[in-house]
């Protein structure tokens, strides 16, 4: 049987701020075993690039990065959010160790060809060295990775930590039963999305596919959930959809096979 | 016989301009065997304090930080200047680890008292963990060190790049044969502060004290060398003062026991 490994994934707000950033330093200090914090930082770099005199632009909820926004994420994503949690999680004993996908070549990407929209210097995942990781995590090292990666030939890449939330789960199923949390600013999937307490406790692809002919699932979630079937395809055991309050695993939306 | 390992470290200057990084990132890989670059950052720091309206204080050449420049040394120095070079490595198929202090807690500082001076969160290195360094140099890893350390309590703390090095240096010379580059814009000890190719190639402790007495050796080059005869003594094979362009060894002064 292989060993549990637990991967959180929480949006920037939660860890941009000291009350919601305590919660969950206590939350995940306390999930037992082996385990990933993967982050997002969007609402700093915003504000930091906006007292720079840099616009934030943003399509489909997703970052324009041209040459300054990179350095601002760079700095912000790979040095302010993620330098913070790193030293706020080793005064609890985990040792954290901070990462984007530049260090140790651990996430490998391409600059997102311009189709529609040129969005800059994106990356789209193409490899995570799951087998670096799982060492690394074996020793009881606690990676904590901000949303950044590189495509090797010296280009640092704004990259959605979603997605390297999930294609990180996929790398590191080959060497633990994973659990993938994505958290965000709901209790879980709704059933009905004015009501807070609606939240459908399981989803399979069969159900899935009904909820969105149904409309019952709209929007930005389906991806999310198109991406949490995707992790499960690739040996991924379990994804959670929830508060990131809730990362006992008691609550939220599971998917599952 | 130890494994021969060498440590560069190099100042803010030559990391951030285009130039002279090209030619630094060039000359490291270059280097056979195990190594580490420790790195500073300060013009760049200064440079995006001032751009979000913060002034940078020094004195005696040391960076006043309190909890604003904190934020700023922590973005530049572990964020935009440790993965641009990080990155700029693994391109040229060094297998690069950006780190600070935090991360993995590989050096512990403690918050400077206050005595003439309040340097703010600015910390004096109490433990580097050099058993954990070297495991990773062994497994082919090249650490990339920003002037960041924590004290264990969730704080991160602006740390000199020099002692750093210094530091790191005498706790790797237990694993390996250390050679430790000091880089700056002089080709060496000068004999003679207005002729730049009046370099001292080598000095010992005894050699030191006399040219301290006879006024050849002053200001800042003094603590240099104290910190140069300090790893010496703590176990460190020799110190090298140089241009980060002559990191081939085949230049600059020699510090020897």
């Amino acid at each position: 049987m292989k060993q549990q490994l637990t991967i959180i994934k929480v949006g920037g707000k939660i860890v941009e701020e000291e009350e919601t950033l305590q919660q969950l330093l206590k939350d995940f200090t306390a999930i037992p075993g082996a385990k990933v914090l993967i982050h997002g930082g969007g609402r700093s770099a915003t504000k930091i690039a906006a007292q720079l005199g840099i616009e934030s632009q943003m399509v489909n909820g997703r970052r324009i990065t041209d040459a300054e926004m990179l350095k601002v994420v760079t700095m912000v994503y790979g040095g302010l959010v993620n330098k913070t949690i790193v030293s706020r999680l080793q005064a609890e004993g985990i040792n954290a160790l901070g990462l984007t996908g530049t260090d140790m070549d651990i996430i490998r990407s391409h600059k997102r060809p311009v189709k529609d929209v040129d969005y800059g210097f994106v990356g789209d995942v193409d490899a995570v060295n799951g087998a670096l990781l799982s060492d690394l995590i074996q020793k009881g090292i606690v990676p904590v990775i901000a949303p950044l990666t590189h495509d090797g030939k010296g280009n640092i890449l704004n990259t959605n930590a979603d997605t390297i939330a999930g294609e990180t789960a996929k790398a590191l199923a080959k060497y633990f039963d994973v659990t993938l949390f994505y958290c965000f600013e709901k209790k879980g999937v709704l059933q009905d999305a004015d009501d807070d307490n609606s939240v459908i406790p399981y989803i399979n692809e069969e159900a899935f596919k009904q909820y969105v002919e149904e409309g019952v699932i709209v929007g930005g979630m389906i991806p999310k959930l198109e991406n949490a079937f995707n992790a499960i395809h690739a040996g991924v055991n379990k994804v959670v959809i929830t508060l990131a309050s809730a990362i006992d695993g008691k609550s939220g939306t599971i998917i599952e096979k």
